[in-house]
């Protein structure tokens, strides 16, 4: 049977993930952190099903980072036991933590503020074995952290230490999604390593210990030239790959691995609109392109097979309707579409489309293979 | 227990339901289509859940509009019969079509093209049981539907009315989400009226059925004069109420039913931003106020009671971190919010935030009831 005859099976929308395409992703930064003898803790988020953790995970236990307890409850039960949980702790979530720690999963959190540091200092105490703590430290303005030299560096990781367990340091280069090119990517891979690798050093200079310096997005983890200070790197979105990433140059269309499989419903001839069952229900809201060089609007088209049609995009959504039109400005033909025609829609944002479905259809890697059904699974 | 000891006791982020604002605005609406002498059916894409049905129902059997199968599917396992799937239908979901109806649900659909008429027609021969299909009606040049005048409502009609079931005419005005105040919203319901009427009047000059002429959005529904010709009305986001409908003054935020619960998780206090637990995996990444006089960004601030606190908004969303400012321009204090701080967060959009969660957290309608858990469902 053919990909088209497969395809032609499931219900539309659906969430299609080639496999061979995100293997190679998933070697392609391996590869590179090997090449630069640091650890890679692939960013769970993205993907959130044990399949695909069970790919990114060299021997499936670890390292690995989670975005909610829920993931790092999932992925424990899965087998992974060495986690770190990447969103500042709220005071409320550590009896979560110290549950999964009493377990046998070696969960670590991250904070910036010294009334965080007290609560960890205090879960640990009720727990009676010490919560490890990474201190968050901002690199580039995006969102969490202190900076390198705040005073603050040294007061939380001393209360850390004496009270709980002072994992280390974690530098997220946020704004990096936003720097086009290898140059700019590699530059805010600087900054990252720069930030992360001089909070460590304060600290040890304090005579504080700090294991760990943790660093990692996608752009910067493709692009970093000298991780000197690193002890591992995070990436998570690296694993499907997305129109985002494309604009910025860290992948190409054809690397991107997830896409959303539709159904044509109707048209609007004099409108030049082609109508579809996936809305933003399916794609998601993201718009995250509608800040670059190249405005996909709510996806890029591409024929069952995953061919691209140039200029084609989902210029609009309703929940669930799509519709498909010519990029503004493009002199390409429109092409004909009967109602019934399946198409194939690469998203702009992979962790927020992925995020609109319980299930992958999965294109396996090995040929004359069945689709398969990979779960997924959301919540907190 | 007080309301924030109980909801202290959730895990954040959560989907807080206020049960007595959503059955006035369903009383709202209910009250109004019985002074114009029309049947209300309801939208059940909103919601998502049987729980909510049942209060949106009047007998709990229906009419109800859905928006994919999978509501069609569990609805009717709940109890739903007279069932609307409001979306173009596509010729692969029929054999799923035909099999709900064979099970006793009274499912109808709509379309809007020659070729889905036939694919209803064919669907209905294989079955056994002709399939009822509305004509989809163009009212604003929203998206899908063909004008009133257009030849092809007869041509479509004819072929259904032959070899499956003619069930009538469908409008919505979807253009009236940007339709700001009650006129214009009154002249966008006047619109979706006389499209639709029109169109009925249309098949039955030409000795076609048309026993069903159904129309709604919320804006229209909440501002319609006159419904001469109309059957039904359809409205889903009335349940809930969001920013987006308090933008255009179709409700105030005090009728907002939705909020989603966050706990404070750090600060950057030289930027003036508070950073939280809810970002677009909460949230959604629906900036539906991006294009009104007022942008509430990601969503409206309030604390844990509920109390709106005047110009802080979710100004950036993260997956799930999500940065609270106070909105530009504004010269209002930022207030002192210390880590694991409770608040609640108003939607832009009820639909799309309410569908990133699987389960309402509800405050219930009476008096002194501990909080209830609705569940609710996705997919397709």
């Amino acid at each position: 049977m053919t990909l088209a005859d497969q395809l032609a099976q499931l219900p539309t929308p659906a969430l299609v993930l080639d496999e061979r395409r995100m293997l190679a992703n998933i070697e392609r930064l391996r590869r590179r952190m090997a090449g630069l003898g640091v650890a890679l803790r692939p960013h769970l988020k993205t993907a959130k099903s044990v399949e695909i953790a069970r790919r990114l995970l060299a021997d499936g236990t670890g390292p690995a980072t989670v975005s909610t307890l829920r993931e790092a409850e999932v992925f424990f039960a899965a087998g992974v036991r060495d986690i770190l949980y990447a969103v500042g702790i709220a005071p409320q979530k550590l009896p979560r933590v110290a549950a999964l720690r009493a377990a046998g999963c070696d969960l670590a959190v991250i904070l910036d503020t010294p009334a965080q540091a007290d609560a960890v200092v205090a879960a640990s105490r009720a727990a009676g074995a010490p919560i490890p703590a990474l201190i968050e430290i901002d690199c580039d303005g995006h969102r969490g952290g202190i900076a390198p030299d705040d005073d603050l560096l040294l007061d939380i990781g001393r209360r850390l230490h004496a009270g709980a367990a002072l994992r280390g340091v974690l530098a997220h280069a946020g704004e990096s999604y936003g720097a086009v090119g290898e140059a700019a990517q590699a530059a805010a891979a600087e900054g990252e390593r720069a930030a992360a690798a001089g909070a460590a050093g304060r600290l040890r200079a304090a005579g504080l210990p700090c294991p760990v310096v943790s660093v990692g997005s996608t752009p910067t983890a493709h692009a970093a030239r000298n991780l000197d200070g690193v002890t591992e790197v995070r990436a998570g979105v690296h694993t499907f790959f997305d129109l985002v990433m494309a604009g910025i140059g860290v992948c190409g269309l054809e690397d991107i691995a997830l896409s959303v499989l539709t159904t044509v419903i109707g048209h609007q001839p004099a409108r030049g609109w082609i109508l579809v069952d996936a809305g933003w229900m399916a794609m998601s809201s993201d718009r995250g392109t509608a800040s670059q060089a190249v405005d996909q609007g709510y996806g890029l088209v591409c024929d069952v097979d995953g061919r691209v049609f140039p200029d084609l995009i989902l210029v609009s959504a309703n929940q669930e309707h799509g519709l498909i039109a010519l990029r503004p400005g493009s002199d390409a033909a429109l092409p004909d579409l009967a109602v019934g025609t399946q198409l194939r829609i690469l998203p702009n944002h992979a962790c927020a489309t992925a995020s609109q479905f319980d299930h992958y259809d999965v294109i396996p890697a090995g040929e004359g293979l069945p689709l398969a059904r990979w779960d997924r699974f959301g919540g907190w």
